[in-house]
């Protein structure tokens, strides 16, 4: 799923829900290890199993590349589209971007000594997390611009790797970034060795996601679109320096989808890859448009090795994109039977 | 320079130059030649004299190609941004885009009766200049958004390509794609070859240049950095469109630059091009922040091939940037002395 506008989108119940499922965050230090690269040489794919949904990926990438067919499609053209939250790395219990978010807080806080008496910021502190989901979307969008704003671009890429490179999920125990798909980051290589140009398109926060995507999905920064707040160019003591003010620019979920491909990329994709309800306009904008075009949507089926949620979570929607996926013959990946493993540390 | 919002920051003086100089448009059909797309193999540069400018070029490259150099630069990070009008193309007598806006206007006139009687679609039809002049910026907005929203993103490309397939220059009677710069073009190809990815950071409309500019320059569409209208996802009859809105989106000019690079790349540029005070900040960005950088402005001093202009002109205005480019070691290309040929058609 994505997050809407860094999660201003979240109903209070969703809200609610992620947070009362968010454990303490754990403070210790950890090296980051190698996250998983590159595709295995050799046949591709191997993290899937040889199951549907691998043919037809196989078959799509075999008809737009087969020079002379009728469904040939020029290199230039061949754009696919990822989201990132629960199509590319794990969305559970929480955001990675909500978790930061929360840390954040807590880390900041002895500069703003009134936030022991202000909401939603007392409540973040105290882990008061129903207090939390009554300050609803207004309270969350609050506690993302005190994270998110205040600080020129360069600062805030750095408080971001700062904190991935401790941060552990509380499941895994293990650095954000290891929790990529290994099958996953073998399409987007499957897909970049056939022609294809990879592009993340998430709900996230792009500045979020733009310091390590080009290390974990070989993704590079100017090929990621997310949402945004707004940011100021000023000379500052004789320097250029991009400020980044607390105002919501761009956000980037739902039909924000195809508003940001087309803004962004200025092509419309021939594959697109999601997961959640938030990916359904992105799908129709790319597979309705004649030609033949890849629709994929990642179902999370598998409790033991990863989560399982679709229809009746509060949490990473999956409804009506799993309808329209029947109707525009999309492939909707099981990841219990479709994935033959799921992290590259398994 | 770079046309201010789709030319609605231009001040009342710079409207009615640019508009005075305007003469009737050609309404005569010509097929587009083809224009100067690649560079000559060979020597790099062959449209440039042998001179400072050049030399200043192909140091700064070997400089950040040179492995183990202090001054290296990994081929990811070598990233070019490019200004479009009077950078890459002929922006005199009026902004390409401003002659299609006109043009546009009478177009569609006949879907309009209004417009006979109402401003500045009146003084528009009529040729009544010094009227919409004073209709100022707020009225040009108005001849922009009439012209460039009400339709869907394919449609309006459609019509872009139809209008540059016809329209052609007053003075040098060729399709405007043909006014690209030959040594500008030769640069852009000699940069790519030592692996730099290049960018255009325009102020006109992203989707105004985005499907020519592969064809004239080698840049593909996502490499286009521009100002925009909004657009908006809808489904109608079933299928998805994207329709664009009468609403400013973002403008890509003066200190929007850096924040457009910031947003639309998330990398900070190691060259940057330009030849108006609208580039200044985008020479700052990039230059001003160590390492080898290459800052450079297309001086127009040849009146002869192209045109002369530049502190005291109120189109096109070189002032301040001039300044900060002798403080700043830039590059500044002086048009007459520094190149060979112009154009590819000479």
């Amino acid at each position: 799923m994505s997050p809407n506008t860094f999660f201003s989108g979240l109903s209070r119940r969703t809200l609610l829900s992620a947070l009362a499922m968010l454990p303490a965050l754990p403070g210790a230090l950890l090296p980051v290890s190698a996250s998983a690269q590159t595709a295995t040489p050799g046949s591709p794919l191997p993290s899937w199993n040889d199951s549907a949904a691998k043919q037809a990926i196989q078959n799509f990438v075999a008809a737009v590349t087969r020079e002379g067919s009728s469904e040939f499609v020029p290199p230039a053209e061949r754009i696919a589209t990822f989201d990132n939250d629960g199509t590319l790395w794990v969305e559970h219990p929480v955001y990675t971007q909500l978790a930061f978010v929360l840390d954040r807080v807590k880390k900041v806080a002895p500069l703003h000594p009134e936030w022991k008496n202000t909401q939603p910021f007392k409540a973040a502190l105290e882990g008061d997390m129903k207090t939390l989901a009554e300050a609803g979307d207004h309270g969350l969008l609050e506690l993302v611009m005190a994270t998110h704003a205040g600080m020129t671009a360069e600062e805030f890429q750095k408080i971001v790797m700062d904190w991935l490179a401790t941060a552990r999920h509380p499941r895994f125990e293990r650095p954000y970034t290891e929790l990529a798909y290994r099958p996953m980051i073998e399409l987007l290589a499957y897909l970049r060795a056939n022609g294809f140009k990879t592009f993340i398109v998430s709900g996230g926060g792009i500045e979020f996601m733009r310091p390590w995507t080009e290390r974990v999905y070989g993704v590079p920064p100017e090929q990621v679109v997310g949402s945004s707040i707004k940011t100021k160019f000023q000379m500052r003591d004789g320097r250029p320096e991009l400020f980044r003010l607390p105002e919501v620019n761009f956000i980037d979920d739902n039909v924000g989808k195809p508003v940001g491909i087309n803004e962004y990329i200025g092509r419309r994709p021939i594959a697109a890859f999601g997961n959640s309800d938030g990916d359904l306009q992105m799908l129709q904008w790319t597979t309705m448009s004649g030609g033949a075009r890849l629709g994929l949507i990642v179902h999370h089926t598998d409790a033991e090795r990863e989560y399982a949620y679709d229809r009746n979570t509060s949490f990473g929607r999956l409804d009506k994109a799993l309808d329209a996926a029947a109707v525009n013959k999309w492939v909707v990946v099981d990841m219990k039977n479709d994935w033959k493993r799921i992290f590259a540390f398994e």
